[in-house]
């Protein structure tokens, strides 16, 4: 058996890991805009990368690293659609660094922000010269690699196995729009000093995420940069693979939901809960349907309780279903049962109630298999449409 | 060789046709809510169904016919997720329209409005019976089955052929949201007196309709209702089938168009023109991609010219493409050409005129093979949320 704690120290919270976030001068009044995350000593590296075939400089650059001690993420700038110019900018920029900070084992660089324009390589450069890589600030880093975010997102959890030994995860993401299923506009960096090894890791890596960012959704849509980097650097003396899966979703789920929460515009944050499918493949396929439906998300926002949305959604789905087979609840309360609509005004009154929290799940339970998968989404209002209408000014 | 002109009566257009629009009280303010097209003569039936696993009784009871002369339309509720009693209902009301009007052949019903809820029946009862099938009303039954749309749609077209003889073609649609690639919560009502054969006419219509609702998109959503009828009485003494194909696609192009420039809260109809994909299936999944992306939705509100949001859908697509062989123009205007940037301020200031216009196109080249598909899409402003936040109410 093992014991999983909280820690406050994000990024840092593992041991010999350091990072910061400073200010470049690439977002406006002095706002920090760069960060660094980094191990004194050497890590091995899993990572999921975008499936996005435009995928940016920076994900080119990363996608054959396994070791490393070192990663800067910058704002404001995704360095994406940039060709061969850009990847020049991106090496260039950690060759100077490399010259500057010794010790540095393949550094690796992120991105995030506007697409299609140059970095402005000379003030990167400037800024990451300014970088201390002794001190621990992962707030500071934290809020460095927040675009359109309303706030800061980081965890860490101490795990401690039978034997009183420990091992720590920690880490810090952002969001906040085109979080997809297929992976989203975020940049998500976990840090560890679990002694585990560099194939089981990445296996986990790939198995929690799928159900944690890939089942996380704001708008559907599927960016350049998406990347998530797992750091360990073995300081702790022990391991346990089970535990390391547990933590590390407990971390990841939680940053999932984060990101969802602070969705361009969203006010609410939902799970759909689908069951009873006819595979796991096919209860994703309609979570994933229902997370992204416009007219669901709009009927969230509005709080009202329009099950026959999630009826259409389940059914333009593609997935196996049949209406007399269908049953629909927001949490305990049951709108739509084997083919039955059970809504009236008592119904509705309930199912408003639990519409106005801010956190609830909609539980679709299709009746034909065994099948199941959860997917977080959120409500669209018009705050999202005042945000995406002019990003760029 | 032969001459299409237009016509201004609708579904009434070709010989034989009657139409009405009516109020039976199922919307408020004695709007019109009813509708039927009636022939005089038995007509063949071609349609395209809704592919939702959630298909209304509508649809249930109108997928093996093939002849008919008569169809009722009511708006206001969708006779969707109302299992047997719902379609007894369907049953029910055109057995007691056949005891009241004489003549009547294999009657279809279809229905639009808010899911999971009983028709009134007693009310659409009354109401049917107030038909006059004697009576060409097109405009007034464009009218009735108008739900949220803002404005009536119809066309019609005449086709000289080369020996002078001509035929008809009529319709009518309604949209406005959940218009989609896969079929939309669309209604549409064909009406022709050309001598065609059904086998024919079905593969025609299917054709046609690939290329133009199903190259439609609002919101993404398919609905549980989605029906296009095409019914011919075969009363003009002539047939080409070219020319009826391309007469077919001018009405079904035309209303696609509408039903998009109607779509809830849009101000503009994007023509998304993508070219030189590895085949037309690829070329289509990128279009569709385009339409129905939320990132872009809100940047053409914003009236921004951010083609990354552009090369970001593509990549997003799956589609076989790469950086440097992508090239993005608006209208004429070239952004983005073989991987290098041509945005600067004089670009910038030329896209975003064309971007203020009320319809334009977006014209994207793969450059990896010859395949194209052309698919339309529209902004997403507030408005679209005020109309779905809370539409039961």
């Amino acid at each position: 058996m093992y014991k999983i704690t909280s820690n406050s120290e994000g990024v840092c919270a593992p041991l010999g890991f350091y990072a910061d976030g400073i200010s470049a001068g690439l977002k406006v009044d002095g706002e920090k805009d760069m960060a660094f995350v980094y191990s004194d000593m050497p890590c091995v590296l899993a990572s999921v990368l975008t499936t996005n075939k435009m995928a940016a400089a920076p994900i080119h650059h990363a996608k054959d690293v396994k070791q490393t001690n070192f990663v800067m993420i910058n704002s404001k700038n995704a360095n994406a659609m940039t060709g061969k110019p850009g990847m020049a900018d991106l090496e260039e920029i950690l060759e100077a660094l490399k010259q500057e900070k010794s010790g540095l084992i393949n550094p690796l660089m992120s991105s995030t922000g506007v697409i299609g324009v140059r970095l402005p390589k000379e003030q990167i450069i400037s800024g990451a010269k300014k970088f201390d890589l002794s001190v621990k600030n992962p707030h500071a880093a934290a809020q460095a690699i927040m675009t359109t975010d309303r706030f800061s997102k980081e965890i860490a959890v101490d795990v401690e196995l039978e034997d009183g030994k420990t091992f720590t995860i920690g880490a810090m993401a952002k969001g906040a729009g085109m979080i997809n299923p297929a992976m989203a506009t975020m940049l998500c960096y976990i840090t560890t000093d679990a002694q585990i090894n560099y194939i089981t890791m990445q296996e986990i890596l790939e198995r929690v995420n799928a159900k944690t960012f890939n089942a996380a959704s704001v708008d559907g849509d599927t960016s350049t940069n998406d990347t998530v980097f797992l750091m360990s650097n073995k300081r702790a003396v022990c391991h346990d693979d089970d535990a390391f899966e547990e933590a590390l979703f407990m971390v990841m789920d939680f940053l999932a939901k984060e990101l969802v929460r602070d969705g361009e515009g969203a006010t609410k944050l939902v799970t759909y809960n689908v069951t009873g499918a006819y595979s796991n493949t096919e209860a994703e396929k309609v979570a994933k349907t229902l997370a992204n439906s416009l007219l669901i998300k709009t009927a969230l926002y509005g709080e009202d309780p329009n099950w026959g949305r999630i009826a259409m959604s389940v059914g333009a789905s593609g997935a196996v279903c049949a209406e007399d087979k269908l049953t629909i609840a927001y949490e305990d309360v049951v709108l739509f049962e084997n083919g039955v609509n059970l809504f009236d005004d008592a119904v509705e009154e309930r199912a408003s109630e639990i519409m106005k929290r801010d956190e609830f799940t909609i539980n679709v339970e299709l009746g034909v298999g065994g099948g199941s998968f959860r997917a977080y989404g959120c409500d669209l209002g018009n705050e999202y449409i005042k945000i995406n209408a002019d990003y760029r000014t």
